[in-house]
């Protein structure tokens, strides 16, 4: 860990100058905050599963033809991705009213959205990540017009393929969060997708029972939140050569053995 | 007053049935209100202050082909309008940063906005009037994309229009609040402008001192608010017959002779 330099350490991730100029590796911890980090906790091997979830959901996207910074998972816990300028914006796909959504509008939470809806939060933890509209984005030059509309197409699709993607392992979709970066190639960039998609920003819940599979259970002190988010990559086909709990297991006993 | 329904009792006003149908009688109360209604109090004469400002406003407005509800003052306190469906959009055009928005985004006060922002609020008092965007008028059918288009254009013409006659008289237009309502003609229906604009809901700044002439007067517990909305009735050449003092005095004489 000491040949390479840190760049960021966020809520969840670990950000570290990757190998090549213009790469990074990202670092998965099973650190969990909630309510922008007023609580916070531990859900044992999330980052492991998290970062092979997000693994299968970016390489499933490219079949789409959704551009993103994934690059390649290294290990358990790392995948090295492009270095992008991350837009300060996080857009919320939501086709089921829940969380901060129900709360503002006074929509019981599990009702369905006439059409899928997407928020948009000015990223800054000291404000709490506020709500703001497309009026704001333009106003204070957050991210261009082109931009916005090239993030709002791709976040309807990913939004489509990925509703897809968990209706077929009785999985459903409820809202999302994404976050979008600049690939610059000289003077020019583009948008490309950026950060993750796991349980950790996504309300999923199964299909049958409405059981939370995702960072509710944290949330909301439900328990079960490690073995919630071992549901989800088990129902993806990820870990079949053993269970994501025993890799998770097997994880933090090497951990503690301080490797 | 018994000749007459009463329809609606908000935080400033009392709506009554008109003489004809299709019209209603906004009543302006003395009663004022701030942080959805957590603060309240009274400022004396500023329902006879906000009939006349409003009347002067909504009136010179129609110079420039903004169609209102405004069809004429009856009294000191009250004036006739047309009957609209009230589109439950309250819309906030800012110029300078200050109120929630500097809140929100941690912007100082004061601070110029790049440009000229439109913030929508979804009127629901028991929510706090929560922001909007525009995918949540749409999501949820609160207006159409069409009179979403109208409201827009209507609030940005708006602006131009007050900023230049405040500016006129020495006061800065920092931002305001408009509502729009919905004026049919058996089942077709438009655009016009409805409620009320007066220092309730507007911030208004003398331009050379930065002055608060303003609800945010009471709000802040700065007092001076009567003489405040006075001030900029008498700069808008309102009450020439005697001072708008001496109005509201009057008229809050009668009102306690029983009148």
């Amino acid at each position: 860990m000491s040949r390479r330099r840190q760049i960021y350490e966020g809520k969840a991730k670990i950000l570290y100058e990757g190998p090549e100029p213009g790469t990074i590796i990202q670092y998965f911890k099973d650190d969990a905050t909630a309510f922008n980090a007023e609580k916070k906790g531990t859900i044992n091997g999330k980052g492991v599963i998290n970062n092979k979830i997000s693994e299968h959901i970016f390489t499933r996207l490219e079949l789409i033809g959704i551009p993103s910074h994934f690059i390649r998972r290294l290990n358990m816990r790392e995948q090295l991705v492009k270095q992008v300028e991350i837009v300060p914006i996080e857009v919320i796909v939501r086709n089921v009213a829940a969380g901060s959504l129900s709360k503002r509008l006074g929509i019981e939470e599990g009702t369905p959205l006439p059409h899928t809806l997407l928020e948009y939060c000015y990223k800054d933890d000291a404000l709490g990540d506020p709500l703001v509209a497309e009026e704001h984005i333009a106003c204070f030059g957050w991210a261009t017009q082109e931009e916005m509309q090239d993030i709002s197409a791709m976040a309807i699709r990913i939004n489509d393929f990925m509703a897809g993607m968990f209706a077929g392992i009785g999985i459903k979709l409820i809202d999302f969060k994404l976050e979008f970066g600049r690939l610059f190639d000289g003077d020019f960039s583009r948008i490309i997708l950026a950060d993750e998609i796991s349980p950790d920003g996504c309300r999923l819940w199964d299909i049958e029972t409405n059981e939370k599979l995702d960072k509710d259970r944290f949330r909301r002190d439900l328990g079960g939140e490690a073995e919630a988010y071992q549901e989800v990559a088990r129902r993806l086909g990820l870990f079949p050569e053993g269970g994501p709990s025993e890799v998770a297991d097997l994880d933090s006993e090497r951990k503690k053995r301080g490797k």
